[in-house]
């Protein structure tokens, strides 16, 4: 990182910058057009290009992301305090379809090795994935999971891995209540993951809530019984013939050798990147989170758009004060329609918990000089990039359409990460300033570090560093198309995530608004 | 099982009994009483003793259960539907203090080997538990966990085992909103469990929400720094002397060494049975908890009140319909009115998210014979026996007295046994009528089946068999009696669960009443 004194402008209208240098600069710092630094300035943290008054508006992004709540002088440091957060933008009167790119020249002949699914998707890890309809069943399916691994496993070369996907639903819910319905979408779509290869088996208990034909009801996946030569192979643990522990470990090892034996035969074959789906979300966000990475992000969601992909973003809450921004970012009405809805229905969510969108920030974000988060959610949502906003799914929904789609869900890591597993994700973007361990195990987790001391220090958990764009050693550009190139490598699992290497993953997470009894 | 026609009353009062007989009984059948079958009957389900009008209450345990909802026969099936579920009890007017038991004669002389705590607590296991703060770091938590028992754990002989508090908190999530604090107690309780010994570690990500500070604020437990020998140990995963994932686990390994090494020189010793804190629930249940199980379950609870330990019995939703005989066992004013407040935010909550406590029952409790929560909480509340309720607890709280405590949590399994951790609980036991193969990794979990059935098949599941009540082959006080004196042995260690046996555990799960975001 250059010890030039620097500052980063996101945009000609701002009347503030962010500090690069690493460890912040001193008092007195004079930067090379003269102005001077009236204190000292944490790395990332804001400073004032000119006097502000009191009530005056702060810039950043282009955009209000607060009032100063007192005179402040060119060159002084902005901290948290210093800026009171406007109101959430009402959600009427929005501009729609206002904003919409022309359309960018298509990017062809980038391909990637991918095992095709029955029902068009296409996979980028061949996986056998033990489905659970309560948590109930969790032990006994880790049981069953590690002795598969150690007994079966080895003996089906073609096949990655076998994972258990275990969550705390299914019963002790109200699963009749407004909402639960996220939950029970959110499992029935993540077993149809691509990376499963549609073989779907499910281990239940019997007297839970979450039946299996309520996981799968009719329409959705059909469940093989006796007369129905169906999708969804199911393992009742309460079921009469299962007599002692060991008679439900044979059950669950003798389905899963069946699943793994037609896994097995699949072979990854050359599919068009229009063919992935890739989720992007951030973690443990900072002031340089919007800065680097994240349009490092929103430049590869450009080039995926442009080579035909389906790009999902998420997190309401750190989109909600732009939410001006993607209504006209919108194709058209309805999908614009579609967003304010999300928002709407998050807002409601939040009031009726007692908080606000002002509750996402963490100790962290603040550290790292996100004064609120409106100037976070100005730095989140440029992981979109500039494509045209085609398609909108609500939290547990599957995604159908190629383009850039808004995948509404919470921004909680887990949480965002599990809906977008569930919307079909095959490949997952993960931006972060102060550092997680963050790990999937049912789809490859790139990360990407906003700093060059995050990418240094943690040099094998972050995959990509776009560190350099702040320091000037790389463009926007640059980290963008690196990262569009390691997708389609991990994709075709030439090469693997830190994350997969070092096996790091985190559990599922369900949203579900409804209450537990 | 008996072949005889059966069928079991609860009191003298009631006008429906249940079946007894294994696969119910069928239309035309005579009863010793010469009371004849209109139609056939499943196992646990209902029959009408005499004719009931319609609208006229059905009474079992002494209780309207609900009301008919048109005329029914005697010798006939009473299926769910004919059964018009009554409102809530309202939380005013109930009777206070009005059935308190004559003080039973104390029980001396049972003992039990224990591992003693400094603060006064008892471990019935020697674990060392590495608590986390926050999801982000489950991944390189569970890592390290695994290393530990395979390198260190082996050196260590008088350590029982090695875990991870790994849960879904932490970051993500509305941390200031009302309810918070409940997850955030319940962590930091967790961690000072009798089976800790008191060696609380920490691992931390670092820009969480919940920061170490905050689950471990000043005046709870010290963590220890640089100047402050404190009780908790803090390994930060970003902290810069981390230079990659390595250095991580290796910080997290040292730290777990250290405190192997004091957990070491542990030993049991003979402690006065007084000295168990025992959590009581049920989960899967059936007509049959009610009249065999739960109530050997009671008799169980009674001894060990009157050998001066502390019995918990929770599940807010499974006491609701009979808070006037709580209030009435309560010994004093203070006690009923800490019961009636957490009745009472608990209808809020379930309000607030659109349901009320009738959301609790399961497809299996029903087909089990369960009409409705009334009879489901009738059936569930005897578990408490017939001491008088001597505490009330708020979820997340800790235990502080001996005898019978009211620990308010959700009737959820996972979610009850994780708030019954955090009370303190150092024995748990878990009566089942459908079967669950539920075990946590911090305490035994002596599982209880209610019928004979259910025993045999599940022979290495179930650890005692109360289903001989029903058959007439023990009596409740048999059966209470011998869960007692398993309850010293595997307090002991001389006996181990089947659920330790076979390593079987559910993952922690926090009651979170609070917004993510
Ligand atoms: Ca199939
Ligand atoms: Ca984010
Ligand atoms: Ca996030
Ligand atoms: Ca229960
Ligand atoms: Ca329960």
């Amino acid at each position: 990182m250059s010890t030039k004194p620097l500052y980063i402008t996101m945009h000609a209208n701002d009347n503030v910058a962010i500090v690069v240098n690493d460890g912040g600069l001193p008092a007195g710092t004079v930067f090379p057009n003269g102005l001077t630094l009236k204190e000292r300035v944490p790395q990332g943290h804001k400073i004032a290009l000119c006097d502000l008054e009191e009530g005056q508006p702060i810039i950043r992004y282009n955009v209000t992301i607060g009032y100063a709540t007192r005179a402040i002088l060119q060159g002084s440091w902005i901290e948290e305090s210093l800026v009171r957060m406007p109101p959430a933008r009402e959600l009427t009167n929005l501009p729609i379809s206002t904003n919409i790119a022309a359309s960018a020249a298509p990017l062809e002949g980038y391909t990637f090795e991918g095992f095709r699914n029955a029902d068009g998707t296409v996979g980028t890890r061949n996986i056998l994935a033990i489905s659970t309809t309560v948590q109930c069943v969790s032990g006994v399916v880790e049981h069953a999971v590690k002795r598969i691994k150690e007994e079966l496993l080895p003996k089906y070369l073609h096949v990655d891995d076998v994972i258990g996907l275990e969550h705390t639903y299914g019963c002790g819910v109200a699963i009749d209540a407004p909402g639960a319905e996220i939950p029970i979408k959110t499992l029935r779509n993540i077993s149809m993951n691509p990376n499963f290869g549609g073989q779907a088996m499910v281990v239940s208990l019997g007297c839970e809530k979450l039946q299996p034909s309520r996981m799968f009801p009719k329409g959705s996946i059909p469940i093989q019984s006796a007369d129905d030569n169906g999708d969804v192979r199911v393992v009742c643990l309460q079921d009469q013939e299962h007599i002692g522990f060991n008679a439900m470990i044979a059950s669950i090892m003798q389905t899963a050798e069946e699943q793994l034996i037609v896994l097995d035969k699949r072979r990854r074959e050359t599919c068009p990147a229009s063919e992935l789906t890739v989720g992007v979300q951030c973690g443990g966000s900072d002031a340089f989170s919007g800065v680097t990475a994240n349009p490092a992000v929103g430049f590869a969601s450009d080039l995926l758009v442009r080579a035909g992909a389906t790009v999902m973003f998420s997190e309401v809450t750190e989109v909600r004060d732009g939410i001006d921004q993607l209504t006209s970012r919108a194709i058209n009405a309805d999908v614009a329609e579609a967003m304010i809805r999300e928002m709407a229905w998050y807002d409601n969510y939040l009031t009726k918990g007692g908080v606000d969108r002002s509750a996402n920030t963490t100790p962290g974000n603040k550290k790292g000089g996100l004064a609120n988060i409106v100037e976070k959610a100005m730095g989140s949502i440029v992981k979109s990039g500039s494509s045209p906003i085609v398609g909108v799914l609500s939290p547990g929904d599957k995604v159908k359409q190629k383009g850039l789609i808004y995948a509404a869900t919470p921004a909680s890591d887990f949480i965002c990460g599990t809906l977008q597993l569930a919307a079909g994700m095959n490949l997952h973007i993960f931006t972060t300033g102060r550092g997680t361990p963050y790990g999937l195990a049912a789809v490859p987790v790139i990360k990407v570090a906003t700093r060059d001391d995050l990418a240094r220090r943690w040099h094998d958990l972050m995959d990509i560093n776009a560190g350099r764009i702040a320091s000037g050693t790389a463009t926007i550009e640059d980290v963008g198309w690196e990262m569009f190139h390691f997708m389609l490598d991990v994709a075709s699992g030439r090469k693997k995530t830190w994350a997969e290497q070092w096996k790091l993953h985190n559990a599922l997470t369900l949203f579900n608004p409804a209450p537990v009894t």
